[in-house]
């Protein structure tokens, strides 16, 4: 089975490697080609397009940034959706929208290819481990004939239901750690104000009940003051506003996630856009002019 | 050594008896006399009023639902402050406003006594089972004097900095409880509205390093749609009020905790005031007219 | 000069009425027919699609109820910007985004075709009057061409910018509407939670400098219970979400408006979506249960 | 008839002194003498303290910044509330909470006195014109009585009900004032992000049924940038806060409100204390940061 890949960024570099690791052909494309050495090195092989990735492809994994740039390497000139075998399974693990995979679902259909939603949860460091989630959208049958694929690259496997709903859950986990992180930051600032160090609040509330566990991870950064972005701000901010349009369009009411989305863009404007969003935490407790009523 | 107990409720009772089983002299005190025969049974004494526990006891623990409580039977008619030993330390595990805390430790130090706020986290289970966590302000030195004490009742003792600190730090864990509750059902309402069963989602999100631990323990009430209170909706309200209160007082401000606090408030009004605040999942998802523009 | 008018509902057939007063010869099209009729007894022509009247005309108004019935009326089959003659001027009077009304700016100038964007603000009976306000996006030699022509329609011109400022003014009052109406029913409910009367309230208020005047319109509605709908609560949620998104994409923080839009949606949610949108003061008045705590 | 006139800052030496040019001979106390003298000059006796004005007035008059200020005068050593005639009417002009204004009540019945709570609105210049409005509650007869008087500083009377009323109606319109302003702020940034001018929505808002009046008087300081506080936000951010306070209390839900006290207390933090609370325009469109995503 050749399995071709698309997009070797920070994370598709290591699940593709992972794949060549567990022995898997790969034929592999990226916009700068010198990203995709060190898996020629190893025996991988070069496309000089999406389309040509496609020729050789049982099952074709896209890892990139950006709806739009899904959309550029499937669908337009030179894209690989009508390039495909009938029956090949194309995996998306990009980041998007639900109504976008959806879009991609009834494309791939016309193709007669197969298409899953398959956004992961993790970091660099997990990728390279082979230790992410797969949040897994599609038709079970699809799913299971990939399984031991994606398990090749991760630890974890969540089917949630038909196309879409793997970018769907993807979707509600960033939404829980935007508001997640915001209302820690609060409650931190509100510690600090009542005249609780800063230390003793952390030694005191991670690990407990009431806090994400994400947040242990963020301590280092915050007492550091080096919010080097792992996650930035400014998409934390975007992915608040794209699930609230989701919201609208579900006729759901969301009214913390919307505070939480004014806070960062209001966080951005203060000069935190590009630093990681635990750095609305800087935002919250930095103090200019506390006024003297 | 002598210890006195005022506040026999559900939590009070089991601490009392922990104190019991370990072998504590008591002498206590009920505005019902019914909930303390289970301890006079087994050896304790009942004093007729606060000022009579006060003048048996060496340390006086009061466990009582509001404010007002602890002032009623610390400072007015035969209350039992200026009725215990110069030296003598009290103890108030009572769930209060971080400036209550500090008015009672001035109070105190006016009769000589040692003061220490120490309200806890746990269930009546963990009560029971003398699993709770004191979060003590105070001076060290009566920290240490009463860890002892503390660790018949439970298994961690955090000491949070000066007086009114222990207060301060479970006002900041009831916050967090509060968002993160309303924040988690946001976002099940939103993957509910984007098509996702909620097995799935409890599935998925349930465990995961951007969800609260406490979260679990509310699967089951949501599920069956039972909303009979741990703790009420309206004393979360509550409290989120008396935290924005206080952050008025600090200058801190807080956008997702008001938000939260007047979410809760809706739901109040729509019938929820006695459920458990678990219940704002309920509030978020049963529709009864989505429109249809 | 001949003059096309596309859309005949409540606003634009007394658009066309007021036009043909004043003595001007219209070619006309509506969706359903009938409600032409009134028009063509008094001279108008009917024409059989969008594209006859385009060649018929000199200047083209559209008066239309969505983003996407100007789209098709203008640039599907039959559509009319094709078939207009060189240096004809198209003025939309629709309430669309401005993103839209640049789009349509684009596509008219491909044609050689003058755009302007003038969306009104005013209700039937001001159109009846003509003393609408057109807010006019569009080259200035352009507005000028057309001002004595909207003069006939309505008493205030304003231009506002280049194409898409006019839509852009309009987007900002329709908010303004929105959060003035919430912000008011909060105070309403506020001064009825303290014991005022609502006539008190209101012959206090309207017409104070703290409160917007269109309030007074709604008095009558507020003090009826009858919520028949002006302006439907759900186009109000949706205008507050497309200014959401506006401001999304302008860099822009709009707590209050977000806090509304959700407000709006959680009366949605509760079976106020067809009323007048004034009848957020009767989702936020109506008690069911004030807790008893 | 001998009038009373305890505070004499900005407003109350105006009001007193359109007393004086009614006629009204007047006993007169204020913490800084100085500020007496031109009453003085005209024929006023200074009292050496407040218990001395009681001893003269037939009507005695509050008018102070704080409640605590009129606690001061009314009831401690020295107060005025126990040396006043049997029968004798107490009006305080003060902006305080309606809670306070129940309790002075209560405090005046049980010394024979009738109280009114009659806080106003207006500005200094409207003050020296005799053309504020008074909310006044209290009793119909009591009001009656005074209505002369109150005509000779003012030019509206109402009467909004029992004592608590007057206060009640001057919260509301303060909280219209604070969301008002906050949330025409937001509709100003959307324009200009949507690429308005700042004048062209000066000039199109300014006047229109959406829009409060009391805006006119804030474009000159915004086009100067110059926030010379007439009302200075953080002024502003406390009536938010004790108006959400008041909600809480009455189980009014104002989710608007409680956003704008936010975005006021975030305003504070970044140097606007002291500033105007139109400065909230400043702090919403001052870019510093806007991203790049």
């Amino acid at each position: 089975m050749k399995i071709g890949f698309i997009g070797l960024g920070i994370m598709g570099s290591r699940m593709a490697a992972n794949l060549q690791k567990h022995g898997h052909s790969l034929v592999v494309f990226n916009r700068t080609r010198a990203k995709a050495q060190p898996l020629l090195d190893k025996g991988a092989t070069f496309a000089e397009s999406p389309a040509k990735v496609a020729e050789h492809a049982d099952v074709l994994i896209t890892m990139l940034a950006q709806p739009d740039a899904v959309a550029q390497v499937a669908l337009r000139a030179n894209g690989f959706l009508n390039h495909l075998k009938p029956n090949a399974i194309w995996i998306d693990c990009s980041s998007v929208n639900p109504s976008f995979s959806k879009k991609m679902a009834t494309a791939a259909a016309a193709e007669q290819v197969r298409f899953l939603d398959a956004p992961v949860t993790g970091s660099a460091p997990t990728a390279a481990e082979a230790k992410l989630v797969f949040w897994v959208g599609g038709d079970a049958a699809d799913v299971e004939a990939i399984r031991p694929l994606l398990l090749d690259m991760g630890n974890k496997i969540v089917h949630a239901g038909g196309n879409g709903m793997g970018t769907s859950i993807k979707m509600v986990i960033n939404l829980l750690l935007g508001t997640g992180m915001a209302a820690f930051a609060e409650g931190m600032a509100l510690g600090e104000g009542l005249g609780l160090s800063r230390k003793t609040l952390f030694d005191s509330l991670l690990g407990m009940p009431a806090v994400p566990p994400f947040l242990t991870g963020k301590r280092d950064k915050i007492e550091k003051g080096d919010y080097d972005a792992e996650f930035p701000l400014r998409w934390m901010q975007k992915d608040m506003h794209l699930a609230s349009v989701s919201a609208y369009e579900s006729g759901v009411a969301m009214p913390l996630a919307n505070a939480a989305k004014e806070l960062y863009r209001l966080a951005m404007r203060e000069g935190h856009a590009g630093q990681d969003f635990s750095a609305i935490y800087d935002y919250l407790t930095n103090t200019y002019d506390l006024g003297d009523d």
